[in-house]
């Protein structure tokens, strides 16, 4: 099944059953949005700009409503959440505002890729659109084994070298360190700088994918970005799930010193900018305002905006492992990984969960998850489905496993 | 060159010296803008909606504030203004709403192409963003030479037939008929008429790009894509220009039936919508709604949304040429077309304008304009330069003639 049916076949299905609890959508809670917070947020970026700009209301407009700069206009702003929530330090002219996390990373691996011996390394299960953007950019994604702490790294030197050994060129390794998607798992520290060293030795990037971490623990590990000390990291970033996703805005950091047109050296960003120009010109400068203005509003800290966010993320991660625990507890074949935060988990089940099932599912008992599958970029059904909990109230996460049981008990009877 | 660094050279020089007028910038009049205008379309759009789902304001928010249908929320909207502006008459589940008119470009080029074969014809001189598209999805263009009427048709057909003797497969031929980037030329309906012949019996599409038709004579020809009776027109459009430039939202008719991937028919809008999933997921609800909202106020109509507009490219025309006459008539070797409306015209002048004379009347004369090469992908001077004079006011219009006057004269006398 190629990439492109995979998401269309999951989003389609959710259209088709709109009463089902979906335990398959990875999208924010959106119990405490407000509209009139889009007005609000513009505003107050607009005044920062009139300031900034000495008030010079002529060009205020014409930075909010005309064409703009390619990289962006809030890359200060993101740099400095960057400093303030992730201890990252780097120039605002190596950011580039994209629309939302996903051109950020079709731009860094169409950058990347120069002929067909570049190849993406990636851990496997990974995030659908992962290989989506892969795929667009005529790169070939090799998969690396995950383990219970992550990303198997003994693996990954394997891939690196057998790669190597027939001809191609990795180019970098996609890895969402913190609550990874499908499963959940955070990398440890020292995972983290072993992988690091490892991208060193085998002269490969790291593409960090960062959509979760500001809902974890703040005592946990620091981003792989922030122990970055010989710029092997390209940093992906989303406002998705930590401003607004309707503002579709986010962005790579790529402070990578690269040759340019004329073998002079530049930052990877402006690669990034050049083929940006092609493909969206730049980002909405409304829609950069309104996640400026949530910046400016919250300090720039994005985890000082998110506390009631995370508070519920929390609080439904640890009803979906009670709620599991308490219907699955003891049953043969059935069992679950529990990570410490993030928007899903995996749970495995006694028979394999193939798109047909997830119909069945979907029809007669009314509960939607993902099947793990999806995460592989092939139609191989496994026993492992995704579950994610971000944005039901509890009283549909009870409903949703309850729905989920009566499905589950029946399939194994079968 | 390369065309990103074409793109590049040409934002880092308007850059480089701000005080220079610029006869380069294709940006529209930006005069009438208004911040509050945002405002009051996001809630024009806001209620529309709220009637639209019968009071629901929890599915309103989630629609403009959550992630969304990745074909859009206005498709509707925009299907009545091309029915009401154009007389385009097209089912609105055959349109998707882009980030920008370059996106739905660079989607259209991405479905087509399935591998090497593959080509696009486009007339040239012609829109640099549509080589850099077609670069980035590894989609060669083949030029074909423009006339005085617009599009040397002979030529098209001698291409196609070139192209298919020589095993490759020309899928479409992108042309901008209302006033064409960078000629200014509009296609009579014949050659429209005759263009849509050939269309069908090469069996090739027109990607038909349409950012200035509405600034145009109301009684002037039909756009290909109102007398397109066989689905052979992919329309492209542009909100930059008729809406606010800072939405970046644009959109794709693709009417056409196409094979699925199990061999089904669906429209050409499914294909790309599938890959703008892969790229940007959706374009804002935020940027799609204050678009909305100007449809909305306007009795879905753009045309009579954009009166004064149209009244100021049409003076800034007639100025330009008045201009040209009392500073070039008679003067040997310097000539221009006329184009009847739009943003640009060529000037013709007696020696060829590199680059390298650019940055020299930019630091000297304080006047940029676009040396055509451009407009060919390549670095070969020619001895024409495009004249923009959409986003500037009279004065700057007169000052900017003088300026250039100096620039030709000096440099005919050398």
């Amino acid at each position: 099944m190629p990439v492109s049916e995979s998401m269309n076949f999951l989003n389609e299905i959710a259209q088709r059953f709109p009463d089902a609890v979906s335990l398959a959508a990875g999208r924010p809670f959106e119990g405490f949005y407000d509209l009139d917070d889009v007005h609000r947020y513009f505003e107050t970026y607009r005044r920062h700009l009139t300031d900034r700009l000495g008030g010079d209301e002529v060009a205020v407009r014409r930075t909010l409503l005309q064409y703009g700069r390619t990289k962006g206009i809030i890359h200060d702003l993101i740099a400095e959440q960057l400093r303030v929530d992730e201890g990252i330090d780097v120039d605002p002219d190596a950011i580039v505002v994209t629309v939302g996390c996903q051109e950020a990373l079709y731009l860094t691996l169409r950058a990347l890729r120069h002929d067909e011996r570049d190849v993406l390394l990636a851990v496997t299960p990974s995030y659908v659109g992962v290989h989506g953007a892969a795929g667009l950019a005529d790169m070939p994604v090799l998969p690396v084994r995950e383990s219970s702490e992550g990303i198997d790294l003994d693996d990954l030197v394997a891939v690196v070298r057998d790669a190597k050994a027939a001809g191609l060129r990795p180019r970098a390794c996609y890895v969402i360190p913190d609550f990874a998607n499908p499963s959940g798992v955070r990398l440890s520290r020292a995972a983290r700088e072993r992988m690091l060293a490892i991208a060193a030795d085998e002269d490969i990037l790291v593409l960090e994918d960062n959509p979760y971490g500001l809902f974890g623990d703040p005592s946990g590990p620091p981003t792989m970005k922030a122990l970055d000390e010989r710029a092997q990291v390209v940093h992906l970033g989303s406002f998705a799930k930590t401003g607004l996703p309707g503002a579709r805005v986010g962005f790579a950091v790529a402070d990578q010193r690269v040759a340019g047109a004329q073998g002079d050296q530049g930052v990877l960003a402006d690669q990034l900018a050049k083929i940006k120009s092609m493909l969206t010109v730049n980002t909405s400068p409304i829609a950069q305002a309104v996640i400026g203005g949530k910046l400016l509003e919250n300090g720039y800290s994005l985890r000082a905006a998110n506390m009631r966010e995370t508070e519920t993320y929390r609080a439904n991660l640890a009803r979906v492992l009670a709620g599991l625990t308490k219907r699955f507890g003891g049953v043969p074949g059935v069992s679950w990984n529990t990570p410490s935060g993030g928007f899903f988990l995996l749970l495995t089940v006694p028979f394999p969960v193939s798109d047909d099932l997830l119909e069945l599912s979907a029809a007669k008992h009314r509960v939607l998850w993902t099947p793990v599958h999806h995460f592989y970029a092939d139609s191989q059904p496994r026993n492992v489905m995704r579950l994610s909990f971000s944005h039901l109230r509890p009283d549909e996460i009870e409903e949703g496993l309850d729905r989920l049981a009566d499905f589950v008990h029946e399939q194994s009877a079968n």
